[in-house]
């Protein structure tokens, strides 16, 4: 099976969410109180994968809210930096700041994220800021799910969707659950399933559709068989390391496996398998072309410093996938 | 064309959202300042249309938040006694009042209603006080469109519409626009056409429409072939003085004219008009029936003081259609 | 000893704070979920004692913040009525609510209120409000404690203050505490001693100066020991039925005796014991005979329907004092 | 005129308020938008001081509220480092983050700082955290004005500072204002005035008491002539490089001029002051000394990156003041 896009539209994919900054610990292996420095990259699921998918070559735009400070502009310019359009994200003029994401590299498998979400610039977003002209130019609606935690923004990406359902722009749904922000569980299932009934594809990590679902332990072949049910035509759901599986609507699953790589830390490595995922589909691969494109670019990202400047090339990721070829993509 | 509801279900109707307290002018014909006693009724859109269908011989269920003190008491106990099950009003424990409404008669064509709608308790339902169990057990779900002007209400309400539609449940959508409480005018929009795009029957006046699409002077034909691309079957349009319009998927179109009467307040007459209209449905009555039933409850209730007391029985109605027989319904 | 007002004032009394409506049960000796009825009156402490010591013939003025609303309009209206003078009561265009309060009166023993205190107007009273050259205007300043709650009427409050102060206004803290609207009580706590270290007169029940001690079953000596370091001159501890002490800062103590009468309601007690208890420290009476006018006009107040117009008379004060003269107050 | 300390208090000085992060530019002399790596220290004007007192050999305490997370530790571990004791420094559990601010260093006369102050965990310290048996152990008790911008930490200063008057603490007021976190000018006058007016000594810059006093271009005698009716003993004007006054109740003023030296930023300048001038002061110097002391501590950190790491010993003072003994301070 392959996704169907509308081919002469101007971009590929637009991106709406929240574009925000990470600072990354500077000096590795200790916890954060001992660290002492660090570096700032742009952050935030949906901006990072509208940077990935721009390094990839496709034409990315972004609707989102900026703070009015130092912290904003560098966002803008840096995103403007690598080819992704940044005309429809608004400045917000009420103070609001930019998400901040402290991360710490205690060791590979003990990394977290100190986070400043409240009262953020990117939540301000509001419906009068979504544009149908804009969205009705795109291939692809990339949202993310943490763009649903707070109004205005959560509103603001529930017009988007109407308008990119009205005008044939595919939606894609990456669940991105973050804790923080959210009310309850259950203000989360209500919105998720939602999101995912009208969405055209789905991606996720079992955890995430556990929380879609308010239960713990979920099974696959449940999910799926509710949200083909509704208009899901592709749902992929990762499982970590044991990799992850696509399931299409027309019936076929197939299991992508994971890259083993010398791991930093293990952010970043969501947004990086997403932006090279929708790449590859929407260059017109087939779905297990696409899920090795996925693991490849993850496996890149989680190697290197940062999430959105880590962001490998079309040429990386075809030469990672051909040193592994071995390591195989079933259909099952 | 009429809609078909599960005959075996327990409750004909079940209705979700505000149930809150009128406060009418004692004192008529003359301005509230000078109004010196208020009288009490149970009030808020459901919560009259929950009533008068039971008055109307209907099984209406309940689901709601109450205050926890004597007017949250007052409610339930009232709505009990005409027969509405309670037993899905669940009882707030955070402080929250009961919503409330003074009105103002100064004559029939000047009634204003000053509202208390400030954190009020019937906003806090929770989506965890909403049970597929209970929502299974009906054949419609009448959702008020105030219910959604705030969270957890909102998810409430989305929740159960959600669970009506996986249980073969109706869903009437009342649109009920109250402009309080809402933050603005795109969210409003957001959530109507988010809800109404899912409704089985949407009713609301041509204002109300608008709110929803987000513009002024809409027309119904612009509206109907919007909604009949999604779920509804059935949409009625009032004019006001100049009656009402019900459009059906399958391409029908029925006009409902008012019946006059002596005018004592306007208020009440949309939910004792929706009452009797879902009345005449759910006892298998066709449109044009209903639209009868619909106008002419209206036309008593705004003879009377109250809105949820004056809910006219059926003989009442049916005498009133039968005095007037002239005034018809036609099928354009 | 006697107060010292500068006399050549042009107020008698200012009052600063919350004046909002009471909706009194029409119906008595029920509950209030079988009262159907609601008489309106003006109340709130501050309110009320305006009111009261405008009937009894000083000059009051007001200042504070209505709702732009008819029932805030019935408050101005009906305060300006009475001969307070409202060009310091300002209009709020927020959408803020006048308080209310429902009265229950099951028996004279048990009676309740049922309060609607969310974001309402009184509150909203802003600093900028206060008028240096009103203030200077007035022989007292009387502040209610419930205008303390919460900002911005705390802000505008503790400006009244600075301004009474500074410009050789009395200032008479009547403690009027009331739970709902604090966070805390240490918050509580904090501005009540820090306001009643600054006033010249200090009034409340003892449970409410425990509030205030933030400690339970405390003394008088402790409280009038610890004020009296500071600015009070004069203090007044009532206890129910007991009767009520008044201290001075010269070693004074005096005990004032309760009239009993057939008592409606209790609430209204307070606000008219002040009105009175100050009309006569105003007027030049001894100590002694301002607690014999609080008991009095009390007394009359607890007997009829509303607090703000059942406000005594002079002459009716006068009247229940002379023949109840065996009823005495003793110098200890 | 010397003030007076009660010499036998465990701890010289007791500061409360904000304890937070700075994070500062590593590359200088660019906007902050080509700033990529910053450098943490613990910040906030009461935290710097009380860190700037232990190092000059004062024995320091804190009372405060920290984020409970890597910042927050970091911020207690390294304030115990310096020897500031950190007992009554609680924990929030409640999710608030620590306050960040961002520097920017364009050159020496161009610095700004991007603040992050919404619901920080500083402003949640609650009164009931205050101990009176930790106030009473202090010579001083130094109020930073920021506290008092929001509560439950303006009512926590409050009673601090009513717990302070009781047991004969002298109180330091350090105005200390910054425009976000206040809701007016008018309540930031209304708090200042209430605390100043209570305090044994006021500090501050002149627009500093300008806010105060709500009014532009204010005079220092002005500003003396109303704060000496009321507590305060010694009052410190500060004019940026034009340098400092000190006046005393008694009657005398000082000036204190500026150390010229090699400016890297300004920040961090007035509480490096504050704290070797209150070194001075509880050492028992007079107040010429005490404002050459300020002046010289000055100097130092706005020389250097931090304002914290940079505060300098007693020994780096005075071999500063000694080679600029010309630099005189004139008693006018």
């Amino acid at each position: 099976m392959k996704i169907e896009f509308k081919s002469e539209r101007e971009f590929d994919l637009i991106a709406i969410g929240r574009a925000c900054m990470d600072l990354n610990a500077v000096e590795y292996n200790r916890p954060m109180e001992e660290t002492m420095t660090f570096k700032k990259y742009v952050g935030g699921s949906p901006a990072n994968i509208a940077i990935g998918a721009s390094k990839l070559g496709l034409k990315a735009g972004f609707i989102g809210k900026l703070a009015d400070d130092q912290h904003g502009r560098f966002i803008e310019q840096y995103m403007r930096g690598v080819g992704v359009d940044t005309t429809q994200m608004s400045v917000d003029h009420e103070g609001h700041k930019t998400g901040l994401a402290f991360t710490e590299i205690k060791s590979p498998e003990e990394c977290s994220i100190l986070m400043y979400r409240d009262e953020v610039a990117d939540l301000y977003l509001h419906p009068s800021e979504v544009s149908e002209e804009y969205i009705k130019k795109a291939k692809v609606l990339l949202v993310s799910g943490t763009a649903l935690a707070k109004s205005p923004s959560r509103e603001a990406v529930l017009k988007a969707i109407h308008l990119a359902k009205k005008n044939d722009v595919k939606v894609i749904f990456e669940l991105d659950y973050r804790p923080y922000t959210w009310a309850s569980p259950e203000e989360t299932s209500v919105y998720y399933t939602l999101v995912a009934d009208q969405a055209d594809v789905v991606v996720g990590t079992r955890d995430e559709f556990d929380i879609m679902e308010n239960l713990k332990d979920g099974s696959n072949e449940a999910t799926v068989s509710h949200l083909f049910k509704h208009s899901p035509e592709l749902i992929v759901i990762k499982h970590g390391v044991e990799g992850s599986y696509a399931y299409t609507k027309s019936g076929e699953t197939f299991r992508g496996h994971v890259y083993l790589t010398k791991v930093l830390k293990t952010f970043g490595a969501g947004d990086s398998y997403a932006s090279a995922f929708l790449y590859a589909l929407i260059s017109g691969k087939d779905i297990e072309t696409a899920l090795k494109y996925g693991s490849a670019s993850a496996a890149i990202v989680v190697s290197k410093h940062s999430s959105s400047e880590a962001m490998p090339t079309v040429e990386e990721i075809e030469q990672l996938i051909a040193e592994r070829s071995k390591e195989a993509v079933t259909n099952q």
